[in-house]
């Protein structure tokens, strides 16, 4: 079949909107019709060259849409059903499955290599030429298809053009704060950079009873949102200095936590969240470093002496099958904003503007919608 | 009262050994007669300038000895009692205190200043100048006077020359394996740098079942120790890249566990224990950098993906006076050995002699013995 989708052919260039040519399903694979997929960073990192991954290739790793037709042996999910796209799959077998920690499934070794699992195309230009998919699931496209791994089926009553970002941002930040940071009623929480991904570590943190919620960002909307989901304090810290804020708020102690949820992390970055974290606390690293950047600003002795943390989380520690839906009851309570995340939606046509608005600090969330 | 002494004037000068003046313990202070004390590495930190301290200073901090006398006030230990002095006081009622942390103890803040809690000194050279105490205890000294909060009363069928060592290098490199690294029976825990800590965390490994428990040194001598002590595997990293060795040991995995305990650890270091780790595994950092290190080398985007932890420990994550008697109990089951762990034994005038071995990878530990 024939779907349009946003095609990359190499570093630095714009999305280019083509239409392509899509191949069934195969077996343990699904045809989606999307429905949204949400603007999220780590796909411009595929456009800066920041992520290695190989050209040409349709980006986009957050979406939500229906099954439109199964592969052989699919039996998890069957056509009509509602699904939230993962950008890890998880086979639910490996020793990594097997133990709890579903985001860090063998098959997801691969996902940034173009081909589908079987190491073939499902995607092909007007040329032929086969096209890579982004984490195995290219939402940036009318139609894609991917493995079942990699769908997580979910209730038909959510409104699927919101819960897109339930693929990605949502459980990425909420689940840094909830699980990564394991955040304690009381608590001082730290959030460097509110996108995304970063305005939901704030409303993790508020959940879990978080004294103070410190949100840290350059740009003021996005701070004035944090406090619409939770931050107690504001930093921007093009006029203030967010290490001496936050060992004033905490009596010269440090945050318990800080997430560093910055959208291009920097060496210097960790170092900054790892000042302004307390003795024996924790730094929960979230954003992308690019690929190449070797080292972390953090001194070794005090890590010693003061006997911290640095932990990466990746999806926020979620596993999809378990933790999408838990999520998904606090949105249907109120308790988790996801409607609000939303700046802007957009064709699949002016994806290059939404970019550019997010480049230019206009958006939490942009959002494109296919239906 | 008179006591002789090893006094460090500056950088990179010998240690001079002196009769001083010791005054008598004041409130909350004990005056303790020294029976031996260890030869640990972070001293040589005070020779070369890599820890931050004031000079004049009496430097050790190993140590364990008798009670002579006690200053007004206190109550928890009385002459006569047997102690192992601790280079982290701890006051029982701070924040850290409270909660399972007594190695964070806020009267540690102090430690490397090199006068007493109330900021006078007990030590005098010749000259009346004050001498600063290494951890606030100076057990390069036949007597020393500590706070009551640096000792550790423990039964008085320990032999003293042996258990010195459980001052620091024991519970630092042991409790860095069986607290902070949280070995599971079956892993693979590979240790870096087999000396006086190291040495330990082999032996934490083995205790809580480590499968395969690597050994990492450059000295064969310290390997063939390492295996004495429980090490399943050792790797001369002067003839062989451990990190490769590691990879291959564990089907290209990685070790669930590693422990850098290098005597003065460079950035490298921690990158090399860190590549050595596999997804969601952890590098637990004991070995004290040189102050004024400020970086790791390990690659952030990396840290996000594979979801892993790099932590500091101090003291092994051990609360002296709860988890030094248990360790204690270890070593009279003979499970945990110490008595194999003393190379050579050194009279303070030869603590120079004694360095020097260390230094040429001669001793898994030298014990200074003063009576």
């Amino acid at each position: 079949m024939k779907t349009r989708a946003a095609v990359l052919y190499g570093t630095n260039q714009p999305f280019q909107i083509e239409e392509i040519e899509l191949d069934d399903p195969k077996e343990g694979e699904v045809l989606v019709h999307l429905v949204a997929s949400g603007l999220c960073h780590s796909d411009w990192h595929l456009v800066t060259g920041d992520l290695p991954v190989n050209y040409p290739i349709v980006a986009g790793h957050e979406g939500a849409g229906v099954v439109e037709k199964v592969g052989p042996g699919v039996t998890a999910v069957k056509p009509g059903d509602h699904v939230i796209l993962t950008f890890i799959p998880s086979c639910g077998r490996c020793r990594w499955c097997s133990s709890g920690l579903t985001m860090l499934c063998d098959l997801g070794a691969g996902i940034l290599q173009g081909q589908q699992l079987d190491g073939t195309y499902r995607m092909r230009n007007k040329d032929g030429q086969g096209l890579g998919q982004m984490c195995l699931i290219s939402t940036f496209s009318e139609w894609t298809v991917c493995p079942v791994a990699s769908v997580v089926p979910i209730s038909k009553d959510l409104p699927l053009d919101k819960v897109c970002l339930v693929g990605c941002g949502v459980p990425t930040g909420f689940g840094a704060a909830i699980n990564r940071a394991d955040v304690q009623p009381g608590e001082t929480v730290a959030i460097f950079g509110i996108g995304g991904v970063g305005i939901n570590a704030v409303q993790g943190a508020a959940v879990k009873g978080a004294a103070k919620v410190i949100a840290v960002d350059l740009v003021d909307f996005k701070l004035e949102m944090a406090e619409e989901m939770g931050a107690t304090h504001t930093i921007n810290n093009s006029r203030e200095d967010p290490v001496a804020r936050i060992l004033e708020l905490t009596n010269g102690i440090g945050a318990d936590k800080t997430i560093v949820t910055i959208d291009v992390v920097q060496p210097e970055h960790i170092g900054m969240a790892y000042k302004a974290t307390r003795k024996a606390g924790r730094t929960v690293v979230v954003g992308l470093a690019p690929v190449g950047v070797d080292r972390m600003d953090v001194p070794p002795l005090d890590l010693v002496l003061m006997q911290k943390e640095i932990v990466g989380s990746l999806y926020g520690n979620s596993n999809p099958r378990a933790d999408l839906p838990r999520y998904l009851e606090l949105y249907r309570t109120g308790t988790l904003k996801v409607d609000e995340l939303i700046t802007k939606t957009y064709t699949l046509d002016q994806i290059n503007e939404g970019y550019q608005d997010m480049l230019e600090g206009r958006n939490i969330r942009g959002v494109i919608r296919y239906q």
